[in-house]
């Protein structure tokens, strides 16, 4: 049984990893958390003792880390005797902490895309361009690499295969993430805006009719009524899954959609258009060379500050259309949270919450052995029977809406 | 007579002024161009001698100047034998440029306010805080200063003074500033966007009922059936004529209403929302420190890259409402430009151009003996008839429109 979790990240994710993480320390053993910004990890560590959240006794410690550095990430991965590492940090830091995980032999996760700082919507599949071409090295050393395992990607990529298997054929998933909450702000984002708008700012690629299309964001929409949040417009956007999930289903058609309201693409449509997007630096009258996206990052409020008065839900699953027995039948596998009560239990926001939870619950699998793959794989390679079960008892629970019905999941 | 002109800057307004002081070298003789890069100088040089602007035989310079350097300015004063200087750089060098006229003992001409570069919206009126504290040692000296003498403020003041002196009693001064021209891009801004910007990110000061009156941006407007531009709605701004005009005019209500269109209230909305037109630096996540506006400068278009493209015309002037003969009386004193006729004499747009050519109008009646005040004055202090006359001739000409009519106004 691996046992003991490095958390690299001290963000509001971050903050969810390690209060889920104490919470099942039963399991899950010794807790380190590491960022560049020591007081952040140490500000986490005070947030979960506050709230008592230690299931059992054992160790939570707080490291500054700079975890491009691979030789001081080896080094702490040693010294805190993790064996999992659960990458939270941001999208740069993919490659080099999984560089350090193969060195020190121990199991990956993490919750987003690699990516490089001047580079953004690469050529698809985006995995193929990072992360898939370190496969061979998990597979050879025998260690588990988990892609994507937040909620999206992650837990719908698990509902993208439980509806697979749930139906004979499968003709389309399209994956609705809909944030109907409020944080009362005159705009902000829900996550580190830099990775947030660079989403955005590229082409929207989809797998349909088992190719890949290219579109524009806020081209295409849909308008669903949607369980507890009501009719919602969302809009294809490019977004990580597309990427495994086409390669991995067999599934003709592969489509995100995410809910923006017109405030949203206003401001996105605005601050896109003058160039203030941009991750390529320009050149003050002053001469001080600034990447625009990165000062708007600095105005814009901290995701994490949003928590205390974030209020409604959000509503995140997977449409899956296809036939059984002979017949037409389509699924809505999802989860409801709520921005409040996600504050209440670990002191963030529900975004920050949806994401925190499943590596969570991986590294739960992980330790016990379920899903120690020994490889590198994404969320829908793995049974996502004991992943759903595990996410209903932690605080995400599934429900499967179809013609019979709308119900709770479990296995 | 004064002569040989001293230019400072070399924007879009410097190009204007440089081709109309060619145009009339037989009275302001040799004129040379400076600023922090030379070799925009050399482009404005290039561009007078392309279009064969010089009216006699005379020297047309370039040269390279931190006007910040009021020892290095009072040099080229001196090296060029300038007996005038017109300062149309950045706001924030008034004060500088202003000491060294005081040192070379030479007559000085603006545009617009001093500002500093951490401050906006200071306490009225403006010219209190800066300029007007230095009017006494020109007095002393008997040296000119005309203070804001390009379109608004400037031409608009002499139309107030003229208003003013064409009836019995004023109850009101309302200068209005519509460009109904059109530049092809998504958005941009006619001059500096620095200086523009700063113009409505902080309180609207007007002066009503003979007393300063505080608003907020976009909260108060008028819609104005004007000459040739029709229907238009404008908006109450702070603007620096206010200042002056509220202070020497001994009218009621003097306020500045500047036209703008739903598409830049919503560009402006969004970026003054968000934070995005700050003078106050911000740190990035890198530790970056930098001034949110100085960026947003950086991705919108040079104004002077506009001028190719720019069609339609603008149409600024004074509404001016009293009595006279004991009946109420309104004049609308004005002028209209033309953004491709601007462009195509001079390479400028509409907007440079209004603003340039009342400075090189102004150096004439100096050099000519007729507006040397031998103090420092606003506009309003002079007679605005000859003043009037020149622009008539130079590109500039003045209409009125009242109960009897819209026709050209000379003397």
């Amino acid at each position: 049984m691996s046992k003991n979790v490095l958390i690299i990240g001290a963000g509001g994710v971050a903050q969810v990893v390690a209060h889920k993480c104490a919470q099942n320390n039963d399991v899950l053993g010794n807790i380190a958390i590491a960022s560049r910004t020591l007081s952040k990890c140490e500000e986490i560590v005070a947030s979960v003792k506050e709230k008592g959240a230690m299931k059992v006794d054992g160790q939570l410690t707080a490291h500054e880390l700079n975890a491009l550095d691979v030789n001081a990430t080896v080094e702490l991965i040693r010294e805190t005797g993790s064996e999992i590492v659960i990458n939270v940090g941001t999208a740069f830091l993919n490659m080099s902490v999984m560089s350090a995980c193969l060195e020190a032999e121990v199991t990956y996760l993490d919750t987003a895309i690699h990516e490089e700082p001047d580079k953004i919507c690469e050529q698809p599949p985006w995995y193929a361009n990072y992360e898939w071409k370190r496969r061979d090295e998990f597979k050879a050393k025998g260690l588990t690499a988990i892609l994507g395992v937040g909620f999206d990607p992650g837990v719908v990529n698990a509902y993208a295969r439980l509806g697979c298997d749930m139906l004979d054929t499968v003709e389309s998933v399209d994956i609705v993430d809909v944030n109907a909450g409020s944080h009362g702000k005159y705009f902000a984002t829900n996550f580190d805006p830099e990775i947030n708008f660079r989403e955005f700012t590229g082409t929207v690629y989809s797998w349909q009719n088992n190719a890949w299309q290219s579109n524009k964001m806020f081209e295409v929409s849909r308008t669903d009524d949607l369980p507890v949040v009501g009719s919602q417009t969302t809009y294809m956007s490019g977004h990580d899954e597309v990427h495994s999930l086409s390669q991995n289903l067999g599934v003709a058609n592969v489509r995100f959609w995410m809910g923006f309201g017109e405030h949203y693409i206003n401001v996105f449509t605005v601050l896109q258009s003058l160039g203030l997007l941009s991750e390529q630096p320009v050149m003050t009258a002053e001469g001080q060379e600034v990447v625009p996206l990165k000062v708007v990052k600095a105005v814009l409020p901290d995701p994490s500050s949003l928590a205390p008065n974030y209020t409604g839900k959000t509503c995140i699953g997977d449409f899956v259309k296809g036939t059984k027995d002979g017949k037409e039948k389509e699924v809505f596998i999802y989860n409801v949270a709520d921005h409040k009560e996600a504050y209440n239990e670990v002191g963030s926001q529900g975004i920050s919450y949806t994401a925190g939870v499943p590596p969570v619950a991986a590294a739960m699998l992980v330790a016990t052995g379920e899903w120690d793959a020994k490889t590198m794989v994404n969320v829908e390679e793995l049974d996502p029977r004991p992943f759903i079960n595990i996410l209903n008892k932690i605080g995400l629970p599934t429900r499967i809406k179809d013609e019979e019905g709308d119900r709770p999941v479990s296995f």
